[in-house]
């Protein structure tokens, strides 16, 4: 027999929250964050589909350090320290309570790893596919957050880390990739299903970067917002852009395209704008955040984003990017 | 052609975002609310499921409005003024933009009316059942919100409005109810598909209330959550018990069962104790707010919720409340 939405909160909901001033051991109609010394509070939703933003048959470990780290990702684009997130999760009945419990495992791991305990939410039926909202709270840098809003013409535009894998580990696990070498079949699929947050990167950022966002719907469109945001253009050089040796390795053979590259989402890497005077010292941030960052571009004025080849020649991405629609 | 998400979220949503700090025009990866001067953040979330909690057919407006109603009564029972919310919709892509515009004239309608704000949130695609989940952001008030937790052997049990009339509500709406007069039969259908969050009683009890929760589950399972959270047993006299002149006429005639009111979910009343020495301070916050409200039992050393008939007698209910499950 199931233990039901309450006996699911009382079980393996409740211990996430034990101890945290404000959760009221999730048992009350509503948490009361303790924010007098919160100037301000970055607040984040996130919502993942079963069958859109996850797989049926992925690990519900995976699943719920997926829902966290997508708002993870959030908080680092904001330069914020992450604090307390609630989750609101719909679940058909036949979801048994071993899924549920599995789920809160992955939370609590996730949970300690990054320093977040859960303070509230709401458990439901869905006669449909399962779907997790997590609302993530932290805490903005004392200078104010980091937002997609200030790059000026001539600003350099860097990324952090690699571009590319999780759209290729979705391609793989979906079977469209064609043989892979074990190693990187491992690596590209766990890019996939296990975002790295660029938290302590975009913590070392405040104050200094004048832009940034977190790559989640493709380089190509989030460089996009990025500019509408800050009213500049971009010009990206294709050549310089990060990959993974997995990536290199499927870019030699011909089987990682452009797209893949520039377009393919789930990165969740941070991208960003400083001026061309920071350089050092941004270099010097990424390393004490211990985050590899490379510069890829340069804002312009006037708008919209092109994307270079080697020869300077532009290359045509199919659509603005890449949606989960 | 839809809109997209991109499309809605500027179109539809970003209006009810204006002029609003923090919110950043939902253009960023998240909000910042300025909370230096908030002492304490409640913070509720509620999810609404189509099928479960709403009907397929219901008017969208009223589904919004029923969204944020359900998050206001969570704030009315921590007594915390309703500030901003944000919201997560998942939408089956047959849902066309116009139901999300008269989703969003809802929101446009409720906020207006509580002066809340939307912050910010994510739209997303679900092959299933349409999914809102709103996390409201409210001030709790300076003496501390209401909580579960307070009540004391002796104390009064009071609840606001009328019960039962939600649960009638849905029986009538799926014809289990048998002719009704016209203007009974829109008053508790109204009373299902639109709670009247009791925010300015929450508001006016606290620092005099020693314990508050929403009748969302039912009186007898939310006194039942009460009377745990706070350590105490709780008796009911069922003559006590508010009802509306749709469900007085209903009872006469042997159609609505004690089970009805004292079970039925769905009421969005306050149901809180108080000191006996405060009755009088209790009626005259009540009226100030504008909001009926009736003694209907007393805290008692022990545990558990006894409900009375007129002679004395235990009145068993079914279940120990009503679920959505």
């Amino acid at each position: 027999m199931s233990l039901g939405e309450f006996g699911r909160i009382e079980r393996f909901f409740r211990p996430l929250a034990a101890g945290v001033p404000g959760a009221l051991g999730l048992a009350d109609d509503a948490a009361v964050l303790p924010v007098a010394d919160v100037e301000g509070l970055a607040v984040s939703t996130d919502a993942l589909v079963e069958g859109v933003h996850f797989r049926a048959a992925d690990p519900p470990e995976a699943v719920a350090r997926k829902a966290l780290r997508v708002n993870l990702s959030d908080m680092a684009a904001m330069g914020a320290a992450p604090w307390v997130y609630t989750l609101a999760l719909a679940l058909a009945p036949c979801r048994g309570d071993l899924w549920v419990e599995r789920l809160a495992a992955g939370l609590a791991e996730d949970g300690a790893a990054w320093n977040i305990a859960l303070v509230g939410g709401d458990s439901v039926r869905a006669p449909g596919p399962a779907m997790l909202s997590v609302t993530m709270f932290g805490r903005a840098p004392p200078g104010g957050a980091l937002t997609r809003a200030g790059a000026r013409p001539g600003d350099d535009i860097w990324v952090s880390g690699t571009l590319g894998d999780a759209a290729l580990g979705l391609r793989l696990l979906e079977g469209g990739l064609g043989p892979v070498g074990e190693a990187d079949a491992a690596f590209l699929a766990d890019r996939y299903r296990l975002p790295r947050p660029r938290v302590a990167l975009g913590a070392a950022l405040a104050g200094r970067a004048r832009a940034a966002i977190d790559v989640s719907d493709g380089l190509a469109q989030d460089l996009g917002h990025l500019c509408r945001a800050s009213g500049v253009a971009a010009r990206v050089r294709f050549e310089d852009l990060p990959l993974s040796a997995a990536a290199r390795r499927l870019r030699a053979d011909g089987r990682a395209a452009a797209a893949d590259i520039a377009a393919g989402g789930d990165d969740y890497e941070l991208l960003f704008a400083a001026r061309p005077e920071d350089r050092a010292e941004v270099l010097e941030r990424a390393r004490r955040a211990g985050t590899p960052v490379a510069r890829i571009g340069k804002a312009a004025a006037g708008e919209g984003v092109v994307l270079l080849d080697g020869a300077g020649r532009e290359i045509a991405l199919e659509s603005g990017g890449w949606r989960h629609a």
